[in-house]
């Protein structure tokens, strides 16, 4: 069946089916608005869209892949704050002639991804357009000042929880028309993001913190200018795995660039006073210091600088 | 100069530049998510997309009506729980050919529009593709219970704040090629919503509340189907101004076809138990009964139920 002839209720009907109430949910969808705790007195709120044919498309990703992603990198988000998150509202845009279990599995995916974290989807809208998802993740600070990107201070330690240069790998591979290592062809479908980290890096004192979305350099350079610090990344702190140097060489590709500038594997970056201890998960890749900008090992990089989605 | 030669960042830079934080704004645009104050300990959260040729054109509205729109749609939807409005979060999707002056007039209507209720735009994302504006609400209950669709009951009062026909008869004057009656012209540009109502209703006891969006008799059809019960509209409560009776006239259309029909308005429907005093700017406009439906003067309607956005 067609979203055309599903109708404009009909589509909302068999997303909603597909979703479940979170513990954070006093008032799912079905009303003008839905209702969440926000029991902090404050709430983290994030806005991410993806766009099909620039952010996905649909013959390398299922529909609940894309479902994973969208509410992976809006996840994300709220934990890059050191919150957790608690709700998410979906604005979806649709063709009319699109079958109707792509919109279903989509908000299975959805769904699927935010349980992960307790959260789920609480709300949105759709409208007939091209294939369009734009997602609002809400979130709970929990009593704790939020992680911005603007305190980190020279001395710091530079740690990251999670991985880089997977789903840039699994983007590179299927762009040359090869559907393996899957490894990599999953990190890109479905991000396997370190959600846990976020708070666990505000409790362990984290001074500044961001979601790697766009690539590390670049989203780095956001805690140099917003901190007004010099970041110094330790390309040693990476080790290459086998699997990503052997691909990287079957593309011609310095696997470094992948791990250095690759975006969409959603780890989360962040610093810490020298005396911390690392909370679980993160791992030191480098330190903070006088001065302005991004380096590896002291040194300009020259070897492209991540995503600029106009460009 | 186009969006493709300012750049993802420069856009930014340039729409944030046109907003304004506001008293609920306790981080705004810039990190990986924003902080909006929660006082209540629940948020209220609604999310619309708007699609251009879809709802809105460009050689209709100017950018600052389209932004004053999708804020006005977004923020009914808030006022319709007996919610206030605190902030939005913005996902635009923009051609890179585009001339930059119009995400930033975009901005500047969407960020004039939330200033009405104390609310301010405070987080988004922008992507490259075709022109898609999604807005997500929050709000504030203060305390109260929300107003939802589903508390109407047998004998309760049926009251309309705000006005219907206006915008529909805006949408039929611009799609037959004029520019005037200006009334209309600039109902359907710049919804003139009464948000305060929603408050006030909810302070006054209302049982059930609804943003009309979609047309008076269709978004009635949701209140009595939620609630289980019927719900007639009363035609004699309408009167139909004279410009509106005289556009109608030249155009070949029922004036009341717009008045019951017509979308775009925000207006807010609202229930209240017999013995409430109506709140500042609601009046009677039919009764809730036993039974299902929505009628007029106790008859079916048969002159088309508002807007499917797939059909």
């Amino acid at each position: 069946m067609s979203i055309a002839e599903a109708g404009e209720f009909g589509l909302i009907a068999r997303i909603v089916a597909r979703l479940d109430d979170g513990p954070a949910t006093l008032l799912g969808p079905g009303d003008d608005a839905a209702l969440v705790a926000a029991p902090d007195g404050r709430v983290a709120a994030s806005t991410d869209v993806l766009v099909e044919g620039r952010h996905f498309r649909r013959d390398w990703c299922t529909a609940a892949d894309v479902g994973h992603r969208a509410a992976g990198a809006n996840l994300a988000d709220i934990a890059a704050m050191g919150a957790t998150p608690t709700a998410l509202l979906v604005a979806l845009v649709v063709p009319t002639d699109l079958e109707i279990s792509w919109p279903e599995e989509l908000a299975g995916g959805l769904s699927a991804e935010a349980a992960k974290v307790g959260a789920s989807v609480v709300g949105g809208d759709v409208s007939a357009g091209p294939l369009t998802i734009a997602v609002t993740a809400l979130g709970d600070l929990g009593g704790r000042a939020p992680v911005t990107r603007t305190g980190a201070q020279p001395g710091d330690v530079l740690a990251l929880a999670g991985r880089t240069g997977y789903a840039a790998a699994g983007y590179a591979i299927l762009s040359r028309g090869f559907r393996t290592p899957k490894i990599f062809v999953e990190a890109y479908r479905r991000p396997e993001v370190p959600y846990a980290a976020g708070a666990a890096a505000a409790q362990a004192g984290a001074t500044a913190m961001i979601d790697v979305s766009d690539g590390l350099l670049q989203d780095l350079g956001h805690i140099a200018t917003g901190s007004v610090v010099g970041v110094d990344v330790r390309r040693e702190a990476f080790t290459v795995p086998d699997q990503m140097r052997d691909a990287a060489s079957a593309l011609g590709v310095d696997p470094y660039l992948w791990i250095l500038t690759g975006g969409d594997d959603h780890a989360l970056a962040a610093t810490f006073p020298p005396e911390a201890a690392l909370p679980p998960g993160f791992q030191k890749i480098g330190t903070v210091h006088e001065g302005t900008g991004v380096t590896v090992d002291r040194t300009p990089w020259t070897g492209g600088t991540g995503w600029d989605h106009f460009r």
